[in-house]
């Protein structure tokens, strides 16, 4: 398997100041895997799902050219769910509802082609089992990138600098990186974690873009001023699916790779924002993005 | 006078989690005179200050060739006093005082040469007075620049409309835009400011750069991310007088002239922000203004 994606596959359901998604796929895997194999072929999915996961989507996926090998389907169970409500802002929101069903006691175990994966992306989950997924990779990755949020820095921090220590790239908020760092300026926040482990810190930040940092260098991507945000639900994974999807396809992990990576996730990312859920990412083609990517780059053009 | 700031010249004291200034000189004329004296002769000056106001500092602003004309000196009164506490995000703020002292009753008399000026920027202010100034104009200007914030929104908004109203180019700040035009995308937000009279609206998001719409166009400016901030008061101030200086100095109103100035305008904000009050801004070379204007470009160089 050429890009494995381990995370959650699940059910959300949304709120909006503008409008209800009412029960939806979603997932960070699902978005990842949505996301990335727009960009190469050879994704695999490491995840689990209940008996209530509906067929149509993983036919979708399959037909996308996801291979499905590593995610399990309990029988009987029932898939994880979340549920939320964004504020006027369309950045912060509630969690309405939590149910982990299959995802208590979730350890996966990696098909045999999946160890020797080139580029892994450990999706947003506990770091125990990003640990675990680690653990069973035979052959280094080329590139190990890494998702977390502020709720596993408050419950499993040890665990968690584990983990970091182990990838290449992290990809994390403005307020998280703070928290992770105890630094309030971004710049010392990401020399403190590039000195965790990881040689490449991802700042997301919404509306306001992303940083990239590397050694001594910085590079800024702009977000698109969106007309309309329908729902922000999986902008991250996709940035991340993105990210590493571009890096997958081109081999280039330099910093001028990474960049480029970062530009393509976040025209990914925006058009996750366009609908509610995985439908935008559904619907999505190269040439959409490649002309989103230039759109990108023509918005910090000066002269 | 080839370009004029309306605007306050004051004390200020500022506090933040990491330190303190005492009493100092601030004012948005004051950071806005200093920032544009920097990019272009001919800059003058249209403000109030009392007895108090420190000789040196005036003597250092006509050093940097900065006119006082407009400059009223009230005997036996007090400067505009402002006072306020940054959050550790240093970003919001709380007001810990305002004396407004000699701003009660402000009514601002041009002197003949400002009255033909070319440029026009008019600075943080009640609307009312920045109407009066636009009153005593003979000549209309080739550009003419507002600043303002929500306290007008509140408390003046049939006054500050019809400013708005009159003015070539806005700078406010992104929840200041959604609270004009009821709008939370920014796309749509510019959108109605613009249909309101100004043909450009820039949007300071501070640490997250700015946003410039004009007609169907949109340019993101990066924001520098800096070591440490000192200081953000004056930022927005000097960010305008270094966007207006900027195209007094190259003559040139058009969208790329406009996106050159928030540049130039971003880059001397950031070196506000290194010290307390006006310091950094007595010390800067030109030298050094397109340094970092080069650093703002690299920021967003992809490949």
């Amino acid at each position: 398997m050429k890009l494995v994606a381990v995370g959650t596959v699940a059910f959300d359901e949304i709120e909006t100041p503008f409008g209800s998604s009412g029960k939806i796929v979603g997932g960070a895997a699902t978005y990842i895997g949505l996301s990335a194999s727009l960009l190469t072929p050879g994704v695999g999915i490491v995840s689990v799902v209940g008996q209530d996961f509906p067929q149509e989507m993983l036919g979708f996926m399959r037909q996308r050219g996801i291979d499905l090998k590593g995610l399990e389907i309990l029988e009987g169970e029932k898939s994880f769910f979340w549920a939320g409500r964004y504020h006027y802002d369309m950045n912060s929101r509630d969690t309405l509802a939590t149910e982990l069903n299959v995802l208590i006691g979730f350890n996966p175990k990696l098909p045999e082609a999946y160890r020797r994966c080139e580029y892994l992306m450990l999706g947003n989950l506990d770091p125990a089992v990003q640990n675990a997924v680690l653990d069973q990779i035979t052959q280094r990755p080329k590139l190990v990138v890494l998702d977390t949020m502020n709720f596993w820095m408050d419950q499993s921090l040890n665990e968690l600098l584990r983990v970091i220590s182990r990838v290449d790239v992290i990809t994390i908020n403005d307020a998280e990186a703070r928290q992770l760092s105890g630094e309030h300026s971004l710049v010392k926040a990401a020399r403190k974690i590039m000195a965790m482990g990881p040689s490449y810190v991802v700042i997301k930040k919404g509306e306001h873009g992303a940083l990239l940092f590397h050694a001594g260098q910085v590079f800024v991507a702009p977000a698109l001023p969106l007309e309309d945000v329908v729902d922000p639900t999986g902008a991250g994974d996709s940035f991340a699916g993105g990210l590493i999807g571009h890096v997958a396809k081109t081999g280039d992990r330099s910093f001028r790779g990474l960049k480029q990576g970062v530009v393509v996730g976040s025209a990914i990312a925006s058009f996750t924002c366009e609908r509610f859920g995985t439908k935008r990412l559904e619907n999505l083609s190269i040439d959409e993005i490649e002309t989103r990517r230039k759109e990108f780059e023509n918005l910090v053009e000066v002269s």
